[in-house]
């Protein structure tokens, strides 16, 4: 039996290991099943930050894979959580899509305009525009506090690779000298605290599954989880010597796919 | 009379010295007038990466002052006649707007997708969407040359501040690590340096007038040229002993206006 699975929780990713985009990743969802065979605890952290917990509900389900709300952690909700945890019923202007709006406002946030704003989230748009920047930039120049949903620079997409909410984050630091005052989703400790918290397990009972050593490994590292590399998705066999040595760190294990945890 | 007015030639900024958007200011009219009366040598010199020549012409005509197209040297028509000295006919694509399209055209340079593309021209966007982004982000990530026309990070429009060219210079540097090869608009010494090819002066022989420190104040020193602070933009007497601090930079000369040259 893999030492892993004497684990009492996964921490596991979605893109790379579940699925890519749309598409199943088969070994990775026969991986989840005999987790749950074995009744381990699972949770999902993505760093998704324009879909909702309801819509990622739906991909999972045509994967053929049940699962629940308690069991999917995406920067969306996440950052919906933190901010709450700050400030209960905060005023919000987000720079975000419908997903994000629906989890801040399941939270029971209000989203307002950035000059009624007591916070500005920032997340990834596919319908970003100079009007939202404008008002991106406003509220950041106002010093408000500044949530960001992910660091995710790119996102490697199906067709090539497009802006990830790393995009609105460096427009905003090159306009205005400001980072984010706290940003949710890996490799941040604030998403990974909550999993864990959820899971109502410590660091060292879970192991942190992912395909992106410097999101995924990192994320793990920085709660003390042990870390398994998938090469399902960004990292491959071919890169992965070379992701390695670029960022520095090296996952505990590393298997081609989920589900070889069980051979 | 005013020392400065021994000079032969005047590289005078447009936005805070001439107008500010729509509207002229009149002091500034005045001394351009009284210029021409003394048979100097006038050059426009403006950061703008969405007018074409042609556009800031009409505008000019509006503030009561004919202007010919040699009188107007934009980051638009500078960043063309910069290109088309390293390669004629180039293949470009660019972010910018129609102003900056024409005078790329109107220069002998082909605009193409960022795929066939041999130049990627920043400039700024109204229009700005994810998908002019992403497009972006692969000419960048595809290592070819890449020229901004300005390096403004923010714009004080009437209403409040608006983004900057700086905003996809910021964002593109975020996702992938680059910056522009070159810039070609102020404080840069490349648009200078036309400015004073156009006028078929040497620095020495010429003034460099401008309402912010950091941008005109910097190009005229840039290129060895005395230099004329006015106070009719971003610039006040309010503020000038703070800007002069902030960007450790002393303008050769402070007025109120550029007309104060003749009290």
């Amino acid at each position: 039996m893999h030492p892993l699975l004497s684990k009492k929780g996964f921490i596991i990713d979605i893109d790379g290991v579940i699925g890519r985009g749309e598409s199943p990743i088969e070994d990775g969802i026969l991986g989840v099943k005999k987790l749950r065979e074995m009744n381990k605890k699972i949770i999902f952290v993505s760093n998704n930050s324009t879909r909702s917990r309801r819509i990622m509900m739906e991909r999972f389900r045509k994967f053929g894979l049940d699962v629940n709300e308690d069991e999917l952690l995406m920067a969306t909700y996440a950052t919906a959580r933190f901010i709450a945890s700050e400030k209960k019923n905060a005023k919000i202007f987000t720079t975000g899509e419908a997903g994000l709006i629906e989890e801040l406002k399941l939270a029971g946030h209000e989203i307002v305009e950035y000059d009624k704003a007591e916070y500005l989230v920032v997340g990834s748009n596919r319908g970003v525009n100079f009007d939202l920047m404008t008002k991106a930039l406003r509220a950041c120049l106002s010093g408000m506090r500044y949530v960001a949903t992910n660091p995710d620079r790119i996102f490697p997409a199906e067709d090539g690779p497009v802006p990830g909410t790393g995009m609105i984050i460096g427009a905003l630091y090159w306009m205005t000298g400001r980072e984010p005052d706290v940003v949710v989703g890996k490799p941040s400790k604030v998403i990974m605290e909550q999993a864990l918290e959820i899971l109502n397990l410590d660091a060292e009972d879970v192991v942190v599954v992912g395909d992106q050593i410097d999101v995924d490994v990192k994320a793990g590292k920085a709660v003390g989880a042990e870390t398994l590399l998938v090469l399902t998705g960004v990292t491959t066999k071919e890169n992965l010597e070379k992701m390695v040595e670029r960022f520095n760190l090296k996952p505990d294990y590393v298997l081609d796919s989920l589900a070889k945890l069980f051979d």
